[in-house]
């Protein structure tokens, strides 16, 4: 048993270690000896957790999904369904605050790294964004909510663009590490949501 | 002037076939002996015309960004103000979609990948996107546009939200090589324009 403890352990560190230089550099800038250094397991102690780069990657992506929905339901706070996906946002957007806007979103770089190149990338990424949009449009769905609900659209629509915003607000914010980017969103965001 | 001519032949085939293989795979997996064995050019004549990598590759920035504000300028029809800038989102969804919705936006693509580590591209890139939603705000600012322009937005908040949704939108595209992704998007921008 201590055994198996161990050596979850040695997995949980060599992904979230690997998660770091991922969000850093990209999959493809960061090799197996850059992973080796940083989290200083050996190159056979890693093989046996990881059967290659593309495994690794595509766990390091389950496990950050995991944590980033387990922190997406927490931070639906509040009673109105515009009050909850606002918060959800203001602390998505608090997280990237708090690291300078650097490094981004991990889904939304590896969207644009991997997607056209690699399907199991792809489909790991795709499964991110289908959830995040249907999490805020089960909060949306539950109605009371004015703005451009009220228009043509569906809540569900509204939900894909809320998702965007963040991702392309991230992006601005990377290039010009300036929170009014975020900022504006969020006023976006808030005044499509008639809150 | 024939040679003149000649080298600005062979300086625009560099530019344009290195843009190709860094919208495909990226500044950093894009190697010098890529873009020899793509541009057929001799590496001594390569850096007769650009110092390095980082130099052709913010010349390729460059010459996009000329190209893309040339696009942008003509994708602005329309009588209404709201109309110009929704057949300009029209225009550039209709790029991605014509791409199978492969390779995406390069500034995008560039900004997540480039912007924490290089200044020199996180200015060019934060050119576009400043000036990107400076063209819009202007067609905005106009006025005669309804939708959450009435709220308490200004219109440069408008602007900016609208490129952060083109370039999220492009984004879950990537992944999802799904046409309702962006048509979504444009219904939410057409609403916010109250069009």
């Amino acid at each position: 048993m201590v055994q198996i403890k161990k050596g979850e352990k040695t997995r949980e560190h060599i992904l979230k270690t690997t998660r770091d230089l991922l969000v850093a550099q990209g999959f493809h800038n960061t090799t197996i000896s850059d992973i080796i250094t940083a989290t200083g397991v050996k190159k056979g102690n890693l093989y046996y957790y990881f059967a290659g780069k593309e495994e690794l990657g595509l766990a390091v992506l389950e496990d950050a999904k995991a944590e980033f929905f387990t922190f997406l339901a927490r931070s639906f706070q509040g009673d109105a369904p515009a009050d909850r996906v606002l918060h959800s946002c203001r602390a998505i957007f608090a997280e990237q605050q708090k690291n300078n806007f650097v490094g981004g979103c991990l889904f939304g770089n590896a969207a644009l790294e991997m997607s056209d190149s690699n399907p199991a990338f792809a489909r790991v990424l795709g499964d991110v964004f289908c959830r995040w949009v249907a999490e805020i449009d089960r909060q949306l769905a539950e109605g009371g909510h004015g703005g451009l609900g009220a228009a043509e659209l569906n809540s569900a629509q509204l939900a894909k663009a809320i998702v965007a915003l963040i991702e392309g607000g991230i992006m601005m914010s990377r290039v010009s590490k300036d929170a009014a980017d975020l900022d504006d969103c969020l006023a976006v965001i808030r005044a499509m949501l008639g809150s």
